[in-house]
């Protein structure tokens, strides 16, 4: 049997600068809007939330975006972050197609985000800024700012989702390892955290809530920041790394991929590894599909409207353009938390308008058992969200067996699922439900969305 | 603030051979005894358990053993791991040391077992074997061997301590996921296992015990071999790769440690990462202090008597010439289950009676603390085995800033601690105990010592 192969970069072949997908756009982003004016926002409209180089790099048209030295010193702890040629997991399959993942796994805090946790750190560092107030849900976001945070000296308050904060406490003590403060949502702290309780005392909380919650601290006080983990620009923008060393890594390994895949909740990971991809479809007319892997019971891109809504449940952020299920929509539980969001990315949704991607829906036992596959011959457990990709990504190579033809299939392990081993454990007994969401709510949360000329 | 530095070998530097320490002892190493004859045991004797090229290893006095390429091509995966100068933690401590740390918690499973699990792997395959049974504690072998048998088509059955395959059900969750069996122990399945709960029905388990188990049913099923995660001097062999990684990547950075520390439980990581340097030393005379971090509630190198005894609890193992603090002694509850164990490796043992090695005793809080303060400088949350080896590293970087001297102090950062978040947690509640090992009980244990002519 023929080994797996991995491709490693040498140090200095950490990117210098991050691409900038709006520069290669053939449309522009629709911008952001205030909820009240229902015009366009300013920077001066963020500037409680975020420093001025984060405002900028959110709207920034350039292509090259240059990485601090001091964020890439950082990244060095663990990047270039190693991509794989998946030769066992081929020959399980029996597959005439080859597969290779990236494994952003392998950061400290085991997931991608520490990509844009270390620079958003970094740039409010800069600006003088010493606390930052972000959420979370299943807690991969939050203990990678929690880390962040510790490297530049910031106080980090998470405001984590309370049905994860008790069902999942691990990811929670590795925040307060790192020395950050840990509170479940909805609290009693701020305004949106007390509405929901007045209604409900019992409330489990929401990503929604959440934001809003993390929001309102940073926008109520001079001294903190907003930080947050996916959705927005420049955040998928710190994610590129991914997929700017995955093209080099490809060159190693000699091949263009025919497919490229990323499971997708704000979109963020996805982005990361398959926007410099698409840069260069656009720009040289290089031919590749791109495929976001979305949870069934939570499918902004395949059943979500193309529509400006809020961010969050407690309506405090702008206006933005996205798929979105409706803020007022909440999800089913399941175990790949850190997929639970109303919306897709702007710019995701942006690009899936202009037919640069494709998107499916995928269940999760389907992608439990492609998890399992996947560990078994490559030996790496993947996180929850991240089975994601790999369900998708089988697919693809059994079509390609089906079909008996050779296509190169790349995909992005966003991380491993060292602090999920209960989902796994749930699917060996059986207990994981392929809960639908439900229609009626959704169409319910679809005619609340906010009434905006489009 | 200038960061932390990683020294990353290229692939082809991953070792190709092991190191053995056997070829440069100024005594050999005292042989295993039969329990019954009290001489000298053979091959034969093994064979049950054992297939012959570990056998061979078990007793080879040549300096080099060639790594098989299936071997290595698994270890690239993971390998080589990378070694880091802790700049981050030597300005925390403010000290004039230098501060360098290799990380084993690269590997997939999350820490250094599986360098000898695939290599166990690999020749029982070779062997023909397709059935290992094996022990487990806290689940770090387990995990590992489980990982390992995946990857050559071995079934693994893994005896698991009760009271952590019930407190600690995710590496046992781990394991199933790589498609091994995980059973409690005591069992119903052994002899040994029923004797135990005939005795005690609740009885919570202990390392010694699950050890029996593992070894009744390799010795009593022709297709099923024993596979042991430390101790054993072919075990220490595979873990070399370690430390000749790191004798390279020291040279990289331009400094010879003057201080080796690891961990040491059975003595596996402590082995892997010393005994290169300790072989320079030998046969270069450099200068190099060695030191074994032992937990105080179980220090088999500092209080245990250096004698004949047995590896188990069922009597069913060869003696062998260790220090130990008695098969029948049981050590109280603490976090790093990997540590807890009656004996330490010959090899070590050994080691120590010749004066090559030093060893002291560290409680559990300090150990957790350096652990925490290690995870806020450097980033990666520390196993509890390995937080013993972060505290007697920070103590020496301590003493070097109260001398007001530099020393180049090297230890190894064994695995991560994602799967032993819970101990942390108990660790910042104030729940975890500095417990003392019960001295009466100890001398009791000793009192039952097998009694061989030495």
């Amino acid at each position: 049997m023929s080994d797996s192969v991995k491709y490693l970069l040498p140090e200095d072949r950490i990117p210098r600068a991050w691409y900038n997908i709006a520069a290669d756009l053939p449309q522009p982003l629709p911008p952001p809007l205030h909820p009240g004016t229902g015009k366009p926002i300013g920077p001066d409209d963020l500037s409680p939330l975020f420093p001025m180089a984060l405002i900028a790099q959110e709207v920034s048209t350039e292509r090259e975006v240059e990485i601090p030295g001091p964020v890439r010193d950082v990244y060095k702890l663990w990047r270039p972050a190693p991509l794989y040629r998946a030769r066992r997991l081929e020959q399980a399959l029996d597959t005439p197609a080859r597969i290779f993942y990236k494994y952003e796994g392998v950061s400290p805090p085991g997931s991608h985000k520490p990509n844009t946790a270390v620079a958003q750190a970094f740039y409010n560092r800069e600006a003088g800024v010493r606390k930052l107030s972000t959420e979370t849900g299943a807690g991969q976001w939050g203990s990678s700012l929690a880390f962040a945070g510790a490297f530049f000296g910031i106080e980090v308050k998470v405001y984590m989702v309370r049905v994860s904060y008790q069902q999942k406490p691990y990811r929670r003590v590795l925040m307060e390892t790192y020395g950050a403060t840990c509170i479940p949502s909805p609290s009693n702290e701020t305004d949106a955290g007390r509405a929901i309780l007045a209604q409900d005392p019992d409330s489990p909380g929401s990503l929604g809530i959440a934001i809003s919650e993390a929001v309102e601290v940073a926008a109520k006080n001079a001294d903190t920041n907003y930080s947050l983990g996916s959705v927005l620009s420049h955040v998928l923008l710190h994610q590129t790394v991914i997929g700017i060393e995955a093209l080099e890594q490809m060159e190693m390994a000699g091949h263009w991929p025919d497919v490229v895949i990323g499971c997708a909740g704000g979109g963020s990971n996805f982005s990361g590894l398959a926007f410099p991809f698409i840069g260069k479809k656009l720009r040289e007319k290089k031919d590749v599909r791109v495929i976001a892997a979305e949870p069934a019971a939570c499918p902004s891109l395949t059943r979500g409207r193309y529509a400006y809504d809020f961010g969050d449940t407690g309506h405090l952020t702008p206006l933005v353009k996205m798929h979105t299920l409706g803020s007022t929509f909440i999800p089913p539980a399941f175990h790949a938390g850190g997929l639970r969001y109303h919306g897709m990315a702007p710019m995701v949704s942006h690009l899936k308008e202009l037919g640069l991607i494709e998107a499916c829906a995928v269940k999760q036992n389907p992608c439990f058992e492609a998890g399992v596959a996947f560990a078994r011959a490559e030996g790496i457990v993947p996180a929850p969200e991240s089975t994601h990709a790999v369900r998708v990504a089988i697919d693809e190579a059994l079509a390609a067996k089906e079909e008996g033809k050779a296509r190169n299939i790349l995909f992005n392990l966003s991380g491993h699922g060292h602090f999920d081993m209960q989902a796994y454990a749930d699917y060996f007994s059986g207990k994981l439900e392929d809960r639908d969401y439900d229609e009626a709510a959704l169409q319910a949360a679809l005619g609340a969305l906010p009434k905006v000329a489009a």
